[in-house]
């Protein structure tokens, strides 16, 4: 039985699902003349439901600051592009190698190879131009937002930490290097959807480093929640693949200390957490929830 | 013996690498902590030389509305980015398989394919964040011009045609389809760098529209010239191989109608472009010998 937190999640799920749907049709602005088959794999990877875990994020780190409507949620919607454009290329061959994703094939086996790697160049491309013209944000806050979302999708970012992965697939990493890989591959984008929220609703600078330190800490909760459950799940329950990192002979966090001390670890990252966001009180319980959420998620 | 023209091209290209090398480098606020394989692997993919065209255009549009230094060559080089990831993508063995480019090994062959993926990921990330960070251009330019390179060079455009281009090696196409895959694949990011001058000057919109027009126009005439260039040189002179598109079934206009009718074609579109800058007079002279350039280049 989901709780109220699970129930608002759910809640911005569909909304973005929504603004998603729209912003993929052939008669969005960015997307009129599209080929057929083109679009649908676009839709394909972005439209497979999920969490809408980053963009909710956005939507409340944007509300905690009084900001809300149809700007906040394209820049939700955009971020949330951004994040399934990556798997849709992490899932190929010459990546990950993975068949399924959320319990469907993968766009390279529902299509093929070339259409996934154009497909999600096209997602990130069109992520871009969603925040460009989401008008109802002011203009110097729509470039902070895309000069801040190439950082931490790029090559220092997310896509650095993709690379990362890979070679530590032939190398041995120590624990500073497997954080720091994390901290780039998963952490960087989870960071930068609490930090959209101040930055969209013109917050102080203060309230944008502390709430980028609040996703910082719950993106490590993230991966470290995720890593335990590739060793602990099964694959009905995740959707796709699972004890892989262990079978390709990756180091994880959970595999080097133990299982217990995961847990005991995921408990303090959410007392960190809750700790950043205490000058907010109260209004801050759901993003304190989603922190809670995050370690304790069981798929 | 290169003309006044070659040489202010040839000069404009350095201007282009010196600006993109910077942005490469790893000590760039968007590139701070990028994997070194990767970082290399984008430089392999950008900094190869090449004739700098897109960028150039930029530069000499914004020139022609009184617009130039340091804004305006960040935006010309984030427009040199999104070519440069699209030559990296294009070259994968999943997509047209290349060897070669410019005369040295593609991506993947220098480095791997997850690595070849990953720094066109790159590039394409890094360049909105150029453009973003471009402070010399106003808020408002930067934001219009994110967003039509967002149109230009996605699903509706660049990454559109490359996947009409692929489903072309499988299915018959018509002279309208090769036309229109033509104009989305190559013609649209050139269309946008003629359009980006204008924006990014603040001119008018009668202005923006005539500068597009000529994008348009000497998009085409490149494309025709390349088809042309691909039947008849030699794979020394090209950098890369030559004859592919025969070999592999694709239908070129110079394939359906031949060398003579192209050439008769060529001149007409190059007439075309020029009588579109005639409200300029002489000011417009550097952009009609670009189109003459693209119309008669030998590589």
């Amino acid at each position: 039985m989901p709780n109220a937190f699970e129930f608002r999640l759910k809640d911005a799920a569909a909304e973005i699902e929504a603004v998603l749907a729209e912003s993929l049709e052939g008669a969005h602005p960015l997307m009129r003349g599209t080929p057929a088959r083109l679009a649908e794999a676009m839709r394909h990877g972005a439209l497979a439901g999920g969490k809408r875990l980053r963009p909710f994020l956005v939507m409340e780190t944007a509300r905690l600051f009084g900001a809300a409507g149809p700007g906040v949620a394209g820049v939700a919607a955009a971020l949330e592009c951004v994040h399934c454009y990556s798997l849709v290329h992490d899932d190929l061959p010459a990546m990950d190698d993975d068949d399924l994703r959320r319990g469907r094939p993968t766009v390279h086996k529902a299509f093929d190879e070339a259409t996934a790697i154009l497909a999600g160049d096209a997602l990130l491309t069109l992520s871009f131009g969603l925040v460009a013209g989401a008008e109802a944000i002011a203009p110097q806050a729509r470039l902070t937002l895309i000069e801040a979302l190439s950082r931490e999708a790029g090559a220092a970012g997310m896509v650095g930490g993709q690379a990362l992965d890979l070679a530590a697939e032939t190398e041995m990493l120590g624990e500073a290097e497997i954080s720091r890989m994390q901290a780039m591959k998963t952490g960087a984008l989870i960071a930068f959807a609490c930090e959209a929220g101040p930055i969209l609703a013109g917050a102080a600078e203060e309230d944008r480093r502390r709430l980028r330190r609040f996703g910082e800490i719950i993106g490590l909760a993230f991966q470290l929640a995720d890593d335990l459950l590739d060793e602990t799940a099964e694959a009905s329950a995740l959707g796709k693949a699972a004890g892989k990192d262990r079978a390709r002979g990756k180091k994880t966090l959970p595999a080097l200390h133990g299982h217990d001390w995961t847990r005991a670890r995921l408990e303090q990252l959410v007392g960190e957490a809750s700790e950043c966001l205490a000058p907010y009180g109260e209004r801050a319980a759901v993003l304190v929830d989603a922190a809670r959420f995050i370690a304790a998620r069981q798929s």
